[in-house]
């Protein structure tokens, strides 16, 4: 990967992060716990920026000053963070980005105040829940600061409907469809179901950071604007090419890179693709075999290699490897369509960085 | 109570839940569970409406027309809906105005699908955090729709950024502080860090109901104006009133008439003013009888009687009842500051109600 774009990446990340960090932002929260359960995933270890990233990038694209957006940019990366803290809680996982999750980190602090176990556990779970409550409805707030930086009220107000009905829906349709699939026959699934899942989960969001961007650089409320149009087709294809390789990771990632166990998809059952394509290629031998690993959280280490090693064998890694990258040449014949600019090369580049990652 | 005033509160409540109810909104949520999760308290027994209605007596009483802040008492009853959603998850209700709450409902769904008890309970309680978050989304939609009203964008900004910022902040403080609170020895909280706690979960929702039908009435982005002052002021001493009265009836009223089971609020250790008022003002024996059920949810119906009987004989009750009746006094010297109108009498008539009704 390119030095010069990962440098690019990094100083929307620390932008976006001055800005959420900021005093003005932060006297917002008050009480310990409030302030410290809303911030928990901001002052730690933060993410790869990359949504607030097209965002601006976008907004460059369509020719607008991507300054402008920051307060878009924010808002994008806010509310990603609650959509986190709440997955969290419903998936029960204790880690993020290698430190604890906030209902985790409240449980612990419940019980060093000497709650008894289980009502420490639900205290870290009431504060996670009210945490990401606080950071949707911070999220919005960020996004009515457009309207100080001059961009037209109507337009703000139309980014915002769309963030808080389509883009909500999307997402927790999403992570619905996800709860339900875990939990059915994986034989009752199909490959378009999956991928609409993981449109949902992922490209959705990716598609809306694109949208507003180049809304917020044409100044226009016309989401049907050729280049707009463009922008955020590119953008929402990359996304779920993203939720790919991020299954693919899941599989045959670097635990220390990622911050996650690897192999922790295969225990949970988790219905991506890869296991879903290497399920129903399998032969009886390996089905039994992919059944008896698949969501058991007691496997063992040589029993998820064993399922890691059936989906080399049957070429399912491969398969989704090759259709993400199918989804990144059809992103990028859109953004062929806008005029040529610095912008429109970050952009291509941040398509590439979007597969080719290992962490 | 007067039947005219009940018949102008049901007339209000009317025409919210036809607009929420309305096709236009309900085509949104797609997807069985996202729709029946989301729909489940608004197509069940509905609410008072209390906060919609003075909403809109209040851009009445401010001079504006009411129907044009149609959308922003929708807004304002979806918002009080989502964070019902999620108290009732956080305090682990399983009933709400005499039907299941939503992540009951879902976990009974579950248990009929075949999950398992705990797959089930946590299924349910995964679809009511889902639900709460696309329902706030919602909020925040419907007072978008108020520039289509004709109210100016500026305006509406202001009053999502309100909402978004200072309500969901304020309210989930006070929530933050519930939990707290049960959680802490009785004797280290005072009757203003129990007051203040009331304000943050109940007054300031209906001190921004008001501000909001005030704003809107006036069509102005100005907070400071002293209409919207007087207004908001009276809202929100009227809404700690109000939640003081609900602790009232949760010691003495009707469970038929409430829907929900008088004494839970003694079973599970709520600290209440009255009950604060009673500990502080006990002799060791009374004090002992306390300690023993408040917060004991195996208690019988007996002991529960006992304590009624010494927050009776302390006058622990009346204390609170005069106090709720002092909130009043104060609200109704702020509303009688604006021009007098058939608005202004409806807000006085609704100042009464809050705190003379047994349900």
């Amino acid at each position: 990967m390119d030095g010069l774009f990962e440098s690019e990446l990094a100083k929307r990340g620390d932008m976006v992060y001055e800005y959420i960090r900021s005093d003005r932002q932060r006297k917002r929260f008050h009480g310990m716990d409030v302030h410290d359960s809303v911030y928990l995933y901001v002052d730690g270890k933060r993410g790869k920026s990359l949504r607030p990233a097209v965002l601006l990038f976008s907004c460059g694209a369509a020719g607008g000053n991507e300054e402008i957006a920051l307060p878009a940019a924010a808002a994008i990366e806010i509310f990603h963070t609650w959509t986190l803290v709440h997955d969290d809680v419903i998936d029960r996982d204790s880690m993020r980005r290698g430190g604890y999750t906030v209902h985790e980190e409240f449980r612990r602090r419940a019980i060093e105040l000497g709650y008894d176990s289980e009502d420490a556990a639900r205290y870290g779970s009431s504060i996670a829940i009210l945490a990401g409550d606080v950071q949707q409805g911070w999220s919005v707030s960020l996004l009515s600061e457009l309207a100080d930086c001059g961009v037209d009220p109507g337009v703000v107000l139309r980014l915002i409907k769309m963030m808080e009905t389509d883009v909500v829906l999307a997402l927790l349709a999403g992570q619905t469809l996800d709860v339900q699939y875990s939990r059915a026959p994986i034989e009752s699934l199909s490959e378009d179901a999956i991928l609409e899942m993981l449109w949902k989960k992922t490209g959705a969001l990716y598609e809306f950071s694109g949208k507003m961007g180049a809304m917020i650089g044409l100044n226009t409320k016309d989401e049907g604007n050729e280049m707009v149009h463009s922008i955020s087709q590119f953008t929402g294809r990359c996304g779920t090419a993203f939720q790919l390789q991020d299954d693919i990771l899941g599989v045959v990632g670097d635990t220390k890179k990622l911050g996650k166990v690897v192999g922790s998809d295969i225990k949970e059952g988790k219905r991506t693709l890869i296991i879903y394509h290497a399920f129903t290629n399998a032969d009886s031998a390996q089905k039994m075999r992919l059944s008896k690993t698949l969501g058991n959280e007691g496997a063992s280490d040589a029993e998820v290699g064993e399922v890691v090693d059936i989906l080399s064998d049957l070429g399912s890694i491969e398969y989704v490897s090759a259709l993400a990258d199918r989804h990144i040449g059809e992103a990028k014949r859109y953004i062929e369509r806008i005029p040529q600019s610095g912008y429109r090369d970050l952009l291509l580049m941040w398509a590439e960085y979007m597969v080719k990652r290992d962490f």
